[in-house]
């Protein structure tokens, strides 16, 4: 079968290699479409990252260069290995795309297995990829979705549900007013969820074209331009002077974060989301004086199925995000390249690796 | 009566002013003890901070400087002002020494009043203070304390509500560990609050008679000079590997903050209680990647009567951290000077206005 392997920096090449079965435990999966994430773009322009270094195998999955990439993916069960009998061929499912240490607890009241030693993602650590055009999964990591969802809007749960873990940590609560500083496919998945939990969006964006795309797809209540306007003003005349209640940072841009820090009531909270390549200069005098719950957010932990549940129950709609199709030929050339370039206009870009979808 | 002023910066002068009278709603105290805080001394040196600017009165109180300073003070009730009738003269009492615009809530349910506009404190933003003989305050910030409570001891409630305050916006409980960075004044009555809670106390301080006082004073399990020991190291071996529950930053010292981050266990949370002067060079991935919760803390809001009951109680000991007593004449000379120059060694130094209690 074909798969898109890293290699290198700036070396994903398009291989043929065997096609994986299911061993016991394991779930064959079609993969039907793959997002593109900015997760690998950084791999592709700085990795490796979460990609193991060449020589360092990861010590779960034992693998290292050539991995094949893609963890944010939809697919059909096409084969059961030994013991699973709660799924049946055919099922439509997506991955939960983690690589956790057999000694941790992934129990379903655990709330820290994403945060444990080693952790990485199926598509960047090993185990195989949504960027090849069948993979084999831990049952544990599978979640059956409904055949009324469309396969490439499935493909949009896992972003999703780091936008909904982000939500989560913030301690929201409906008829609460957020400010989202970014308006990226993070920022926009984070408002979705906001907005089916009957939270008030606010949306700072310097990006005209993405400001009309959180207006178009529903999910912002206000947008702002921070250049044109005051963004912590319009805030403060949209919650009776009080500020923001909560506030998500994902632009990983200092000034953003500043604003977030102004606009935010007393005792408001700001969660980051994005991930920030430098320290920050952070202004921890303000934290003090206002109060301030500054909260770290990773990927997800146990979050899928009421993330499944809300794109099921109609309560979001992720077509709006899906901004492109392409083949497996077209990933670096069409999919990259677009989201380098041209990222204003690109929320998702989905990757159909047998072709099948296109 | 015999007061110390702020008239300016390294200016404070022992003034001959009028005794002030219980205005309606009002209690005199006449002061017993004052101690002297980090705060004061910020403003003797590169004050005015909290001190109105000559010529910008204060919103509130109306006044500028001079302005009587101290706000860690114990006294005796001398005077009801008319419509004050929960009281009785010779009751002993301790201050809430706030200073809060009329049209904010300050009732017993409200968690903000602390964070509110203009928001300021008796012994800097006007109103008199505990530095002067006696003081008319508002019955509202008044709190009786038991007689069995002596008057020296009751001084130090003030700072250790802030240390209670601190601890409540940890979330802490029974049973966890938590690292303090500094056994400074704050740290160690921060330390008090969490041993009377049931909470192991790390502390890491780099001065052997400040972690000498933590251990005596029986508020610290463990204290590591930062400088022979892996404070992260040693606080896994104690968590079993996993980190501290909570952590406490008390000294606004870069490296000290970034130890309390690798100490802390994912999802831990520190609390800033400490006032810093720059912005923090903050590790903001490392809060994203173990999602920490780092939260700031000032002042207290409705915490004194909790306060009070652990000091009553006798769950917590206030004698061991009476380092000094001194007059008003002695101030800059043996007080300021004693916690700038020898801070080692001092904890608090209290101040007997009248001398009485000399
Ligand atoms: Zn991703
Ligand atoms: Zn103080």
């Amino acid at each position: 079968m074909r798969a898109a392997r890293f290699h290198g920096q700036k070396d994903i090449r398009i291989d043929e290699i065997d096609t994986p079965t299911a061993g016991p435990g394991q779930v064959l999966v079609d993969v039907a479409w793959c997002g593109i994430c900015g997760t690998d773009l950084h791999e592709y322009l700085e990795g490796p990252i979460f990609v193991p270094q060449p020589g360092h195998p990861h010590p779960v999955t034992g693998e290292e260069p050539p991995v094949t990439m893609g963890h944010e993916f939809s697919g059909v069960v096409a084969e059961l290995g030994e013991g699973v009998t709660d799924l049946e061929a055919g099922d439509h499912v997506v991955i939960e795309p983690y690589i956790i240490r057999e000694d941790v607890d992934t129990g379903p009241e655990s709330k820290t297995y994403h945060l444990s030693q080693d952790m990485n993602f199926i598509g960047l650590g090993g185990h195989g990829g949504g960027l090849g055009e069948k993979v084999a999964v831990d049952r544990r990591w599978v979640h059956r979705i409904s055949k009324d969802v469309p396969l490439d809007q499935a493909a949009l749960i896992e972003p999703l549900t780091v936008g909904f873990h982000a939500v989560e940590r913030s301690g929201v609560k409906a008829g609460d007013v957020a400010l989202i500083g970014g308006a990226g496919p993070i920022g926009l998945l984070t408002a979705a969820v906001l907005k089916a939990q009957g939270v008030t969006v606010v949306m700072s964006e310097l990006s005209e074209l993405r400001r009309k795309k959180a207006v178009e797809s529903g999910v912002a209540d206000h947008t702002f331009d921070p250049r044109e306007t005051d963004v912590v003003e319009e805030v403060k005349k949209l919650t009776d002077g009080r500020g923001a209640d909560v506030a998500f940072e994902c632009t990983s841009v200092q000034v953003v974060l500043d604003t977030l820090m102004d606009a935010v009531k007393p005792r408001g909270v700001i969660v980051i989301v994005s991930i920030w390549g430098q320290r920050s200069d952070f202004d921890i005098h303000k934290l003090v004086m206002k109060e301030i719950d500054l909260r770290g957010t990773i990927a997800y932990v146990n979050n899928h199925p009421e993330t499944i549940e809300l794109v099921e129950s109609g309560k979001i709609d992720l077509a709006p995000f899906i901004t492109g199709k392409i083949g497996l030929e077209g990933l670096v050339d069409e999919g990259f390249d677009t989201l380098i370039h041209r990222n204003e206009t690109a929320v998702k870009i989905l990757v159909s690796p047998s072709g099948k979808g296109l």
